[in-house]
């Protein structure tokens, strides 16, 4: 939005800035003479996603950084779908995006060559030089995807993990999940000590990497803790973890 | 200057475009009212380079994609360098920017927050998620390179290369560089055929092709033959295409 709004008129159709951004809003609208709407499909600071492809009226734009390839996606409702590779495709240094033709083309104040899309498509991906490594990683990648039974697999998976981490987040008496049990995300599970045990949790963060936990402070703007359960993230991790909680509410 | 255009107005101070590209102009001047003069030290395509740091009045700005770390270079007189970083440095999937605080802010047209170096300046780099891989890559070839002995190093060893592969083009009866002789590049060396022998282009790029020479064709819009001698190229490299010249013109 704030970058959206240095080129043109933004309307914000909902936000959940009030509550920490803790749920999804729901109920909203969006006007019908708006060029577009925008969304990002997961929130990884504050550990809420969005697991549904809208019918609008108007073109749709997400940002899907951070859980493409977690799970189905109907691309067909998608005017562009874009995202960084270094979460669930291949390393960062490449970025993907998946665009209809008809939705090309419609800027009318000049723009660098390599900032328009259209040059992309018609040089077939090689106008510049292309990151080789990145790209080849993310066909390693989308090949051992696809051997796994492709994204539905990968789906699977990252709710079993996400059983795993938010059913001992949700039984565990010193814990608690941060976000709205529907708008959970299975990617970036985000948690905090109960308020009553608020003085435990720099303890609990040495703890765990004692354990091994590599990775599970928060956010800055948040804090608390946040397991990021990407596609490469294992069963085996994510019981670590919870074994790891558990042994911390003993000594407790 | 195509994309300068989009923006701006733009003064070609020379050009060796009639010549198609095969010298370095001289004797030209820059009009003292320009905000900035850039210029590209090495012509990949046409083999054509400017090693030396230029003295003007105005801001001068370079993109060094392609031999950058290959010679000592004064940083001082530039306002801003930059270049990818897959020719000498690392691969591809970074770049690299060198600029001064004075150039900056200097724009008085709205423009994307990633696009303004300043944002890169203020977060150390970190404003979008660093490539990690082609930046480490970048970290242990600046150790290597520092190793040998630095960038004045590299530019001894540019040049025993250039030596060993135009002495033997000048040499050879049946080729000709095709860039004069006091602009060649240290980076990029460009030969034809002699006129009568064109005919053997064809036959002469399969040979080295046998011969394990890889890459040697000539960009698309020159033709001929380009032997690419980055600091990854090797003595040895340069010895077996000359020795692969030479068994050519004896079978000719």
């Amino acid at each position: 939005m704030k970058e959206a709004k240095l080129f043109g008129e933004v309307v914000e159709v909902a936000s959940s800035a009030d509550a920490n951004y803790t749920f999804i809003p729901k109920g909203w609208t969006v006007p019908e003479d708006v060029d577009y709407f925008h969304f990002t499909t997961n929130n990884t600071i504050y550990g809420t996603e969005i697991r549904k492809d809208f019918d609008l009226k108007v073109p749709v734009i997400a940002d899907m950084s951070s859980d493409i390839f977690s799970r189905p996606v109907d691309v067909s409702k998608y005017s562009a779908i874009y995202g960084g590779a270094q979460k669930n495709l291949s390393m960062a240094g490449v970025t993907i995006v998946i665009v209809k033709n008809d939705a090309l083309g419609k800027v009318d104040r000049p723009i660098p060559t390599m900032l328009d899309y259209r040059t992309h498509v018609e040089k077939g991906s090689m106008f510049n030089t292309p990151p080789v490594v990145p790209i080849y990683t993310a066909l390693e990648n989308m090949r051992w995807m696809k051997a796994q039974g492709g994204v539905k697999a990968m789906e699977k998976l990252a709710k079993e993990r996400a059983e795993i981490v938010y059913g001992e987040i949700d039984r565990n008496k010193l814990f608690r999940g941060t976000v709205a049990e529907e708008d959970r995300s299975l990617m970036n599970l985000c948690f905090v000590m109960k308020d009553e045990y608020a003085e435990l949790e720099k303890e609990f963060m040495e703890f765990a990497t004692s354990k091994g936990m590599v990775g599970i402070k928060g956010h800055r703007s948040v804090g608390g803790f946040r397991a990021s359960c990407y596609n490469a993230q294992t069963i085996e991790g994510c019981k670590a973890l919870v074994a790891c909680m558990k042994e911390f509410e003993a000594m407790h």
